[in-house]
């Protein structure tokens, strides 16, 4: 393993300094021999599948695990996509002369060695490789054990490109040793390894987070709120509502708790009601709630509780104020949103809600990479420092200050 | 202690709306008010100028640790200056219409609650906690014991101003706890606290980024390089390198090793000799400078040590190449210059050199927040995430994104 760290740590100045045309001409040899290996990928994909089977794994797990034709094409077009963005490395940030009339550059520079631990899904291993290498990153890849020939094949097509080009394989490579012990090494390499990104169930981020000692960017979890607000036009309120809880219930950036204003509630409760009933979402609601509509009450826990499932707690709240005291207490300042008409009330929100991503008369299910126009993403950040919601391949890289001197000495 | 955090905590919503003006007349205010209790600030620092004298602390510790009018003047004078600066929250650094036609922006907002901890000088318990109030961010300060009455008075006399505004004075603050059990209480706290800032010995800074689970960027150890390349102007090397050593040895942004090119070394070493002598700096060179001039062989441990002292190495080396690889095996990633008047080689340099601060032709003892034109600093980042190389105001804030919709749902 530490030959292996050693090997990834030089290639970092192999990747981090290379050509961008070559960069991008590589990326499209990528995309382009995903397609050509496709049989071969599917293959290997079929083992995944046949054990996801034998043992039991849900049909939603097995259908997040299939890789066919059509999603191979849909791996290589991500790579194509990620290819054409602009260079993410050498973006003069900031720059001013100094009263010593040295002159000052802040330019972006990729961050080094990244280790990325994910589970199901097998395209992130082709989009996390081409985020990384992008951004003049080497990625360590830390796939889930449901998904290891097609990740291993998947890599393996990526790294043939790379000796194609005389490049280190190393650039982009899955950890030789996927068991937790080679995790647990992975995360104390602080001499090698610049950034873990550690992507995956609460245990995993916990354990990450508590042992690491190579700095961790969370993808965590998202106890998202949307409050209508009384001034909200009703029928964009139902709809964000309905769209931020049902349109995809188990991810980050879906809605678990919805507080209602008072005065509006008598008006909205019933719609909303209705409207959640067609998409079958059990209600927990607070006791004011219930004396308006029929549904079950919440507990304390509820407020607390990140479903990832159709459900969803109702509250009702008496303005602004206890709206983003709610948040502030509940919230995992992942994305919080107000439905209102109200020019002040939403640029107080807006200011004053502490989470990565605050909206206005939006869904929270834009937190989002792609829907962000970052191509695709390495995870959505719940850290506050380094990089903040989605990361795309701009934050894969940190900068350096350089200084043009003339001579300059200090006094 | 978890009262005091709760509270800074709450209070952190206070300062980190507070209005731009409101925030520059406080400081100003703060500024004044650190002259007219000068007196009082002086007789608190004479307690520990004279348990430092009982403990026969050296006399250049004792100096750093003195505060008098002229001091106390400069303390002010750094206040104003941190008034003065553009505010730091809600810069815009980016924004976009998406394909969705949702607006974004990417904004700088606080950090929340940022925890300091330093050593000797008394003027950082002013300057990082005006830097913190400038940046929307509530600072517990914990500084040396040696200075403890002298960071009392001056969080006294920030606090009383704070109070005299209706604000918080946990905004400001002094760890209720300074022993080891306190820090280390803190530094586990991710709950109410944001960041940890280490500055001072190896020792602080190595347990800290062990244990804390908040956050840390570390403010650590600088073994920085000047390579004099051949082409380099000789006069303008010998300038450079004498001060980056000799101006003032015991500090981060000092070199510790020179790396001269070997077809220049003829030429160039006697006369750095000359002019290291004139500093009674001991060189401690390698084999094949030792056949130049007469000095201390080197050992390779001396190519591994900060000195921290008028002690320096030198070694030779075959172009730029070897003096690039030898700085990534020594160097801490600080500070690292090259002297040339090639441009090529300055270009590469400056590129291929990871570190966060990289030269051409000026000392490396410009790396510094003051002369950064920053104002003042809250230390010189040796991490490569979030903050790098000198950290202000900006430095002290991180983002988020506003979303402004017009009731789009996800399809």
């Amino acid at each position: 393993m530490e030959q292996f760290l050693q090997e990834a740590k030089r290639s970092s100045a192999v990747i981090g300094t290379l050509q961008s045309a070559k960069k991008r001409e590589v990326l499209e040899q990528m995309a382009n021999a995903l397609i050509k290996q496709s049989d071969y990928i599917i293959e290997q994909n079929s083992k995944d599948i046949e054990y996801a089977k034998e043992n039991n794994l849900s049909s939603a797990m097995v259908d997040r695990l299939l890789l066919d034709k059509s999603r191979v094409e849909a791996m290589a077009k991500s790579l194509k996509e990620i290819a054409s963005l602009r260079e993410p490395v050498g973006r003069v940030l900031d720059g001013w002369w100094t009263e010593d009339n040295i002159r000052i550059e802040k330019v972006s520079v990729p961050i080094g060695v990244i280790g990325v631990i994910y589970e199901s899904r097998p395209n992130v291993t082709a989009d996390v490789g081409a985020l990384c290498f992008k951004s003049g990153n080497v990625a360590i890849l830390k796939g889930g054990k449901e998904a290891e020939y097609s990740n291993k094949a998947i890599a393996k097509v990526l790294q043939d490109v790379l000796e194609a080009n005389n490049l280190p394989k190393e650039i982009i490579s899955l950890l030789p040793d996927s068991s937790r012990a080679g995790v647990d090494y992975l995360i104390k390499q602080d001499k090698y390894v610049d950034l873990i990104v550690p992507r995956g169930g609460e245990g995993l981020i916990k354990y990450v987070s508590a042992n690491a000692t190579v700095p961790v960017v969370k993808h965590d979890k998202g106890l998202c709120h949307t409050y209508i607000e009384k001034s909200a036009d009703i029928e964009m309120a139902i709809n964000i509502a309905v769209n931020a809880k049902c349109q995809r219930p188990g991810v980050c950036n879906a809605m678990e708790t919805l507080l209602v204003d008072k005065e509006l509630a008598p008006t909205i409760l019933p719609k909303l009601k209705d409207a959640f009933d067609k998409y079958h979402t059990e209600l927990r609601v607070d006791a004011s709630a219930k004396e308006i509509i029929d549904a079950k009450e919440a507990t304390q826990e509820d407020f607390d509780t990140e479903y990832l499932a159709n459900i969803l707690s109702i509250k009702l709240v008496d303005g602004l104020d206890e709206a983003i005291e709610h948040i502030g207490k509940y919230g995992s300042g992942h994305s919080e949103a107000i439905v209102t008409q109200n020019y002040t009330l939403a640029e107080d929100f807006l200011n004053r809600v502490d989470a990565a991503t605050v909206y206005v008369n939006a869904s929270t299910r834009f937190t989002d990479g792609g829907k962000f126009g970052f191509g695709a993403e390495v995870g959505i950040s719940t850290n506050k420092l380094h990089a903040r919601g989605p990361m795309g391949v701009n934050e894969l890289t940190t900068y350096k200050f350089k200084i043009y001197g003339t001579g300059q000495i200090r006094e």
